[in-house]
């Protein structure tokens, strides 16, 4: 069983490290509170006997030998990065919680068969580093190197400029390049398991989501003397667009379309703007829908800028089929989840997640616990103790049947 | 008659100071390339024989006397700051102007009956500090003093530590307080000169505008686990209402609206929009047809987001009734233009002018040249040289008229 104090103590610590006024967390990947985090999980590895290694994209490790060093380990993983005002649990969860489970197994002296590695994954949220999973995505070859190194934030900070920053560039022979299993806790963040009343999410796999970069190109002018009929302007045809997107969207049973980011320029009150550039965020289970609304909705995108007199490109930033996850893996989580005497339901994640990209390396399952209100990506984010909890001891105990497998 | 040599000359160093790589000015109000087009209009001032003085609002005067000192003043002005990618003549043509105008009296040893003052006005674009006109507003006591010194640009520099910063904090006492005359010589920013294929444009008034700043409120999510119809997505509601002003502008004749200033927040690719801030901008000649059109606006937003689930705050940043000019001056400008051969016709001006606010203090009058396809407010602005010096010649003739009235 697990030690709930110790694990609070895990909570409240990270809790404080890029707190925001409302009680939320402001840790972007790679800035100086992402560092005091990172530094703060060596010292917690150190104190669970693990041994620390970084690899080249920043990405954390600590193992736990098991009784056959040669085997493949079981790997648990999140992310210690946050949005620019997110919650406390989302992917911290997952890292503290394999914190915990190692613990409580060198509590009872109890030495797995294989190894067992944490990870934190870097750039998880992709709020900085516009590209999420970063991370797990470079380790199993979905991006590379160079495109990794070069991505920019906001104030044009390269990945790699930031990771030197922080002093956390590692060693590329350290990178994961195997696992028997990939588990990761994380909180629900949608209200699936609150309004069907279950403790434990079985996750059966995670959506498919595209990233696409669009950028509308009208012409700049004066907003007083020139007359409707003479504009081109980027940011009427743009609304235009995105409404259109978002009626093609609602035709789509479940398909989830978000324009989440999105720029003026030049951005100036009296003038007609000369280009406005948003990415678009299209997600489904269903790959084929998916491929189809896509389909729909450039095409919209190309007859909305012909009626604007503006013209549009449309770049795909990332593109992310669906996944499902292992059969054997979800049946060790329902099982340790029937054994704790839990309610459980399987659902599907919304939201992407580094398991997205573990398939690569090994069989891999994710448990979510219920998010209050199923509302993320904020400040007043939420998961109950009891839950939290519930996760931790439901990971456990399906880390150690996989290990008896 | 003027000197085309000199007044090139002006022309060509002030094209220098804050110049784009597309041949354009980034010389945004108060910057350092303000400060030194400014340092450069104080050289110009001495060498004309000008006494220069600046106001607590960093506008800047040129004084020649007349022979009756006691006389109120003949004004002469405009603005050297531009937009972020504007043009090289947008304001800048009028202060220059200005002092061409004083140098071909001097050349000619004309000594007029009322003083000459030239002034450059500060902030005239709006566009670092949200407050158009805000130098000629605040003399003319459109906006007291605090509320000037603490708008604050996008970095949150206020007004009054900008203005402190490039050393130009004047005196109150400096404040232009009268004017017999106001005269403003300007690129017309617009295509119908061209269109019309006339040289001059005599301006009978200026449109009445607003800026409404429009805040809409929905709810923070996350773009991947939640569901199209748990949305309050502030950006999908703000895309919808743009769209209907759209609407609702192109049912008025002669309406002009734009939304050229938007902000989302948080701004990040996978999160719903909780929150979407913009200026609204609209124009038009008839202010009643104006207020009928922004009630008509007002209520379409509240419907809209009643529609979508969010909430929508209104709040005018900016009211501007419509002006017209003085007859006197603009029959004076009439007669200048036909005495010197040239064609003319009159017209509105679409843009805001420092004019907008002189006939507080006198007979106000603007005189208008073509601009290249109209375009402004952009580095490709042009007007020609030719039209340039029509325009120079105009308002000497129109000085010279009105001097001896
Ligand atoms: N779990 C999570 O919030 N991941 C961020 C990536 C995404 O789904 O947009
Ligand atoms: N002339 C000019 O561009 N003025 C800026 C103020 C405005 O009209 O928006």
């Amino acid at each position: 069983r697990i030690n709930h104090e110790r694990f609070n103590r895990y909570v409240k610590r990270s809790s404080e490290v890029g707190r925001t006024d409302n009680n939320g967390l402001h840790r972007l990947a790679l800035s100086q509170a992402d560092k005091e985090i990172r530094d703060q999980l060596k010292v917690w590895f150190e104190q669970a006997g693990l041994t620390t290694t970084v690899d080249d994209f920043g990405n954390m490790y600590g193992r736990r030998e098991g009784k056959n060093p040669h085997l493949k380990p079981i790997v648990i993983g999140s992310h210690l990065d946050t949005q620019p005002y997110g919650g406390r649990f989302d992917g911290v969860l997952g890292v503290l919680a394999g914190l915990e489970v190692v613990e409580s197994l060198n509590d009872d002296h109890i030495q797995t068969e294989r190894p067992i590695v944490i990870v934190n994954f870097t750039n998880e949220e992709g709020a900085r580093f516009p590209q999420p999973m970063l991370g797990s995505g470079a380790i199993t070859e979905h991006f590379n190197k160079s495109f990794v190194y070069e991505i920019q934030d906001e104030k044009g900070i390269t990945f790699e400029q930031a990771l030197q920053e922080i002093g956390y560039v590692g060693k590329e022979e350290y990178r994961l390049k195997e696992a028997e299993y990939y588990l990761e806790l994380h909180i629900e963040q949608g209200p699936m398991l609150e309004r069907n009343s279950k403790q434990i999410g079985v996750v059966g796999g995670i959506q498919g989501m595209d990233w696409l970069d669009v950028n509308v190109i009208g012409e700049k002018n004066h907003a007083g003397p020139t007359a409707m009929e003479d504009r081109k302007d980027a940011l009427a045809s743009s609304a235009r667009m995105i409404s259109t997107l978002y009626e093609i969207t609602n035709s789509y049973s479940g398909l989830k379309t978000t324009v989440g980011k999105l720029h003026v320029h030049p951005n100036v009150a009296n003038v007609v703007p000369g280009n406005v550039e948003w990415v678009l965020d299209v997600r489904h289970e269903d790959d084929t829908l998916r491929m189809t609304a896509l389909d729909e909705m450039r095409h919209a995108l190309k007859q909305q800028a012909a009626l604007d007199g503006t013209s549009v490109t449309v770049n795909e930033l990332w593109a992310s089929p669906a996944v499902l996850f292992d059969e054997d893996v979800l049946g060790a989580i329902e099982k340790s989840t029937d054994n704790l005497g839990l309610t459980r339901m399987k659902l599907y994640s919304g939201a992407g997640h580094d398991s997205k990209y573990m398939p690569y390396f090994g069989k891999t399952g994710m448990i979510f616990i219920p998010s209050v209100q199923g509302v993320s990506h904020r400040e007043d984010e939420l998961s109950h103790d009891h839950d939290l909890h519930n996760g931790v001891e439901v990971l456990l105990h399906t880390v150690m049947q996989l290990d008896a497998n």
